[in-house]
């Protein structure tokens, strides 16, 4: 049974993703979909990225993944369908896939040109769908497109290295349901110029001198309870994506508040990671 | 296999949800069960309608639609189940179906008799899962309901025309995830009243004089990017549902403002057309 | 086709729960997963087992639960499994299950002990994933963990009852979608204690004399509706949970208020009954 995932920034309340597993479920009546994600904020195509990069990976070879964020066609935002990491991606070509796969080349791009009997507001429900069960049924993606060869890239999001190689220089590129901010410093780019220097990492007024394996790491399990302050101590850790999250242990946004408000850091704010 | 739909107040923290899907997989073992959406606000039934009717079509012939919102029984509430347009429905008989249906009639309509042994606080899960089991597993209406003529109407939601028929009185009914203002105003209604004549729409203190057919169309693609000012263009357009949509072009609520905000626009307020 | 259900704090935007999904579904092609909250507030146990115990026993027997609340491996926190009412469940042993099941001695418990390969910070993915799709193939307990006969016991969530026997102590347990009040105060111990006395309820400034079975016996159907000033009132049901609930009529959250705005009632705060 083929799976179709669905991400998008249509909420949950609207009738559109409603309205997409109906069309899906008028094509193919044997088909798992599965929602990945509703909630990105509108048009927000790094939040949308981050999210996608961070789970389909768990999902079989061959899954087929819906991007509904920022899919209007216009003359500048064309429609892609790519076959990448053995995994298919539908989405307009705004940059979004450099993002997820910034280290994967693809295996297959088409621009889709399939529009030109189809007048919509709708892209998603009346482009995407159909492209999608086209994939899920074993068509080919010549068929619903022309071949290109690259997609569009986007950098900005990127970290920067100083020329000295002794300074990173992110931002927050997440912040998640826990409140925690996750930066755009991949453990990998850390290693690679940190090389087992001692280092600080600075965001506002706050910093850290270590980074933790898992949230408990933090936590001195030898003193008793009362005593060891766990609840709502700040650490750094390598999250399960492999990027720097600065985290509060335990927080609860809705009363003791989060890492986010409690170091007052919002998306694309700065952190930094100086090496001795 | 059969397909039942679920469209509710009960929000997605509330165990309600999980109940209802847990009996209808102890029902049934081969069934699709989608969730059209569980934000509908409490009790307001033409927010329901308005999600219920922009999503339904999308779905095959047969499917099976349970609404869960001011469900419970009383002298003045009674429980119905329909076939309309080859969907069939199950909810309470407070009116909803007639802004569901405004303009097609019911197939068949039944009042549900099935409540004699069943003392419940919850009439989704108690009453309206059977109802919907029985249906998927092939059953007639006449089992489970007693034949009627007639669904309560509510017309307080249409538009007006004035005498001179060169003004449409309408209204917002409902705000979508964008903070965009949909009003009562179908396209239909615009173009019976309007006959291509000159048009001014006003809402509060913002005037459109054209509505267009996609948020792009607003848009100069001719010109540079840096030039054009799109994001955050005030436009009218004929949005998916076919009804007029005052939107801001690529707004985000969390940040700059929406159509809502930035209007001063709630659900019931106020939207006119006056005709030249 | 065997059933997984996820209860997290996850929240609906992040990767996660996509993650866990695209897991189940990687180990098994033939599953049904159910999401039943995702919305539990972050590591908040006692509202997560509020949310399982209400909604579990609608599944067939033989579903598979799995919890993700407050699930980091710790020396304090060993991951369990078990079987419990024909049901299996998978959480850390955090004293939740005993919240859900306070009157239902477990079939068989085990510690989970698969993870002496697993270095993770995401344990429902890389750990309750692995076990739920074990049992769901028909493997043992036996297999994924050691056998141990307790669970963690939380007792601090229980009502007391004074010595005269004359009054409950309970307390706020959940506020649910509508914004309406559910204390731990069961129907049975009101009935074993109250004996059919008559009572008084008092919370904050807020007194109720009589307990409803159903929202609308608190209407009076014969008066007109414009005279019965029913939308807005106040009243005490058993609700679907057959817990005392403290209630508004109809209540919407988001413009009239609630019975947690208006009777000024938060998580934990104490609710009496006095009889005479």
């Amino acid at each position: 049974m083929a799976i179709i995932t669905l991400t998008t920034d249509f909420g949950l309340k609207d009738p559109s993703t409603g309205a997409v597993k109906g069309a899906i479920l008028s094509e193919l009546n044997d088909i798992t979909i599965v929602d990945i994600s509703h909630e990105v904020s509108p048009f927000h195509i790094s939040e949308a990225a981050y999210i996608i990069k961070n789970s389909y990976k768990s999902f079989p070879k061959g899954t087929i993944h819906i991007i509904g964020v920022d899919s209007e066609i216009t003359p500048e935002n064309k429609h892609i369908a790519l076959q990448l990491d053995d995994h298919f991606f539908i989405c307009a070509n705004n940059g979004i896939m450099s993002l997820i796969a910034s280290e994967i080349n693809p295996q297959k791009i088409v621009e889709i040109n399939i529009h030109d009997n189809v007048e919509t507001v709708f892209p998603v429900l009346d482009i995407f769908v159909k492209v999608a069960c086209h994939i899920a049924r074993g068509g080919t993606l010549d068929v619903i497109g022309k071949n290109i060869s690259k997609i569009k890239q986007i950098s900005k999001f990127n970290p920067i290295v100083n020329e000295q190689q002794n300074q990173i220089m992110g931002h927050v590129i997440y912040i998640d349901n826990y409140g925690n901010v996750v930066t755009n410093i991949s453990r990998k780019l850390y290693e690679t110029i940190g090389k087992g220097r001692n280092f600080v990492i600075s965001a506002r007024g706050v910093t850290f001198k270590k980074v933790y394996e898992n949230y408990s790491d933090a936590i001195d399990f030898t003193k008793p309870k009362e005593t060891r302050g766990a609840d709502g101590k700040k650490l750094a850790i390598f999250n399960t994506a492999n990027y720097i999250e600065l985290a509060i242990y335990k927080s609860n946004p809705q009363n003791v508040g989060s890492a986010s408000t409690l170091f007052g850091l919002a998306l694309r704010d700065t952190v930094n990671i100086k090496f001795e």
